[in-house]
């Protein structure tokens, strides 16, 4: 029979165990602090009816999608109109407009799944990844206090991820159009066109987006491209340096003073909700490329490393669900990357291959006495402890190199001495070192033992 | 502008935020269960390349795929070649096969992930659904003792579950096939056919299959058929039973010799995992209708719910990954199919709404104090209390309202009677009383309240 070649399609991640339990970990992280906040779990199917995900006109989205076909309807030579999900937000979009009158608003909800695009295979480049998503959505109305609490929440993660210093990047967008519009251009088009080419600036730099905006179409006098660059590279350097550069914008017209109003109530929040000052700034460049952020906009830049760009971003949106219903569900939103996030933590040595969720293993000694073995393991599992057993006849140096391999910490052996004075010899394979206990003590000794070792990061760092 | 309709497509669990609350809590004592028997997580790609997922003749399964193509590739006319997976088996081939080098062997995984079947829609039958698979996976060769392994994993996991009483039926396929052997059915193929329509006798009922054994194209002898019917009607009462059942049957012919000799190992090894007898028997009915069963076969039944079927089965097969490797991979694995659990315990009454994640809610008393408040919610999460904050004036009755709705417990009132107090007023919503804490003891009273009811079912009945 000839062999299919064992492989996945490029573009998505797949790891050995221990990186698996690394890459749970930083989940759970993600997963705990959402909880923490008060956010709810939501789950959606990953294939959505294609007139339901791609309501929004076309263009690149449309283009990346995969779409779904039964052997039926392939066979029948069918137009799909099966898809599978390309982001969070149409499904929470469709989730929301469906569930509309089940739901409780504001609705906090946090949603942990993979998305699927068809993008061409590159680098860091994924088809396949997790996002991890919370959004607060309102009925009618929601106050922009719930712009601050997304922030806090990304600043617990971050912290626990402990991944090094991190800022988070505030912005409103009503101030960036208010702005733009004292200086002229008071086209909500052309707003949101110098908005784009604002956010480029760290891809582009400086400089030649000044270019663009003083070229075709833009075609902006050098004086108000000079004002929009100087304004953009701004940046406060604490919690008053923030206020003193909203109190500096001054006025001029309702978009400008809204958004300074709402940025300044945000940044107040922030510091109430206990966030480090050390850990937020106020950067009039961000704009995030979307169409829909119409209020407060982040992004999170992990300090020693810039050129991975932002871990985390997201903002306020008008409407969330306009496509399926009448309703207004004004919301805001953050987005976690979390597949690329781990990719690009592990290529900078920020995060490591896990220890194994494996506790300890009961080594195999005498084949006659596997029922005092599983017995054994039995105790520790009750007692929490995540245990294995060797089954089979195998020299014991055979043994430790498995357990070491593994990254089993606790080797534990029953021989006939051990038998004889009522305990067990226990091998630490951490700290290579071997002890005795009384077996009555054991349960006690190995659970505080590991309650330790808990207490530190449980990613080695490579 | 036309609204889409917000729908889902048929065949797929969606749930609310609370009873996707239960769902998970489900998962993670799942999870919880395989990680304590020392199994590692993996999760592969959802989308599989064609020629890997599809190596097995077609059939049945091939018209249940769903097929994936990107944009690009629909419109070139292309056949896709990619691919949803089906079950998590085919996927654990290929994972094996080609990251065998860096395995440690026996390789103890699981994998809680979604699966995709383009079924014809029909109540109960999903089209999207998690499977929670464990195997084991030796290389070249794997002892008989890891298949007491299993199932002594699943009765630690449906005693957790809490769902009432269930056994764990037990079998060996070359029990059957040695049987049918010592009765003249010698032909491989024809016990393999005999085989599958015992498994049909829950079905079908005894009488339809002792009529289908007699005629074409089997035409069985009637003393045959009967010697086969009144042999699968036996089932043991007891550990000592079941060992009685296996000496019964003699022996005649190495294949049930070796059957007998493997079921009496399971048996002996699954007492000295602790598992208590009522929970397991010897059922020679067991035959699991897929064809690559070789040896140890289970089942897992609901006492009370026999109607649901098995809830937890797997077997022993001879060699994991022979598409992808030339290596010789043996195994043994069981799956949950864990949408369709939910779906039946929730039907059945066995499982009900979940309380919320959110532990506690600040109340909003007064707009100016809501610094305090988010102070306070801060104190609650540092110490792990999952806490949501009111941000907006509204009157207090609509806020224990939606506290009673969305299912929190304590809600927190820092009024000024409190602040002049000292303390912090808590209304437990369960309990419907209200209490004063003084403010320095609110965490620690909360987290004994919280950790005592988590000492109870976390899952109401309905």
């Amino acid at each position: 029979m000839s062999l299919a070649k064992a492989r996945t399609m490029p573009g998505v991640m797949e790891l050995l165990p221990l990186d698996q339990i690394a890459f749970q970990t930083m989940m759970e992280t993600i997963r705990r602090n959402f909880e923490r906040f008060g956010f709810l779990p939501i789950e959606t199917p990953a294939i959505e009816f294609t007139d339901v995900l791609l309501t929004k006109s076309g263009g690149e989205t449309e283009r990346q999608v995969y779409f779904v076909q039964s052997t039926g309807s392939l066979q029948k030579g069918d137009d799909p109109t099966l898809a599978l999900r390309f982001d969070l937000t149409v499904p929470l979009a469709r989730y929301v407009a469906e569930h509309e009158h089940d739901l409780s608003f504001p609705f906090r909800r946090y949603q942990m799944q993979r998305v699927y695009r068809g993008e061409s295979a590159q680098r860091g480049r994924f088809r396949e990844f997790y996002q991890c998503d919370i959004d607060v959505i309102g009925k009618d109305q929601l106050s922009v206090r719930y712009d601050a609490e997304l922030p806090a929440v990304i600043h617990s993660i971050f912290r626990e991820l402990n991944v090094g210093a991190f800022t988070l990047q505030l912005n409103n967008r009503k101030i960036l159009r208010g702005f733009f519009e004292r200086l002229g251009v008071t086209d909500g088009e052309q707003q949101m066109q110098v908005l784009r080419e604002v956010d480029k600036i760290d891809k582009r730099g400086a400089a030649a987006v000044r270019q663009t905006l003083t070229a075709e179409p833009f075609s902006l006098p050098a004086e108000q491209a000079d004002a929009i660059m100087a304004f953009v590279a701004q940046r406060s350097s604490s919690h008053d340096s923030a206020l003193a550069m909203l109190e500096a914008l001054g006025g001029g017209n309702t978009t400008l003073e809204a958004g300074i109003a709402e940025m300044r109530e945000v940044l107040t929040l922030l510091k109430a909700l206990g966030v480090p000052e050390a850990f937020y700034l106020l950067n009039f460049s961000i704009a995030r490329g979307l169409d829909y952020y119409t209020g407060t906009v982040f992004e999170t830049i992990l300090t020693a490393h810039p050129e991975i760009g932002s871990v985390c971003s997201g903002g306020r949106y008008e409407n969330l669900a306009s496509h399926y219903t009448k309703s207004r569900l004004p919301g805001v939103g953050v987005s976690i990357g979390a597949t690329r996030l781990f990719y690009q933590l592990r290529e900078a040595g920020l995060i490591g291959t896990a220890r194994s969720s494996v506790q300890a293993m009961v080594a195999m000694l005498d084949d006659a006495d596997l029922p005092l073995y599983l017995e054994l393991a039995g105790q520790l599992r009750a007692a929490g402890i995540n245990t294995e057993v060797q089954l089979e006849p195998k020299k014991l140096g055979k043994q430790f190199q498995y357990a070491d391999r593994a990254g089993i910490r606790f080797v534990l052996m029953l021989g006939t001495d051990e038998k004889a004075k009522g305990v067990v010899a226990i091998k630490d394979m951490w700290r290579q070192e071997q002890f005795e206990v009384e077996r009555a003590e054991l349960t006690r000794t190995l659970r505080v033992e590991i309650e330790q070792s808990e207490a530190m990061p449980k990613v080695k760092t490579p």
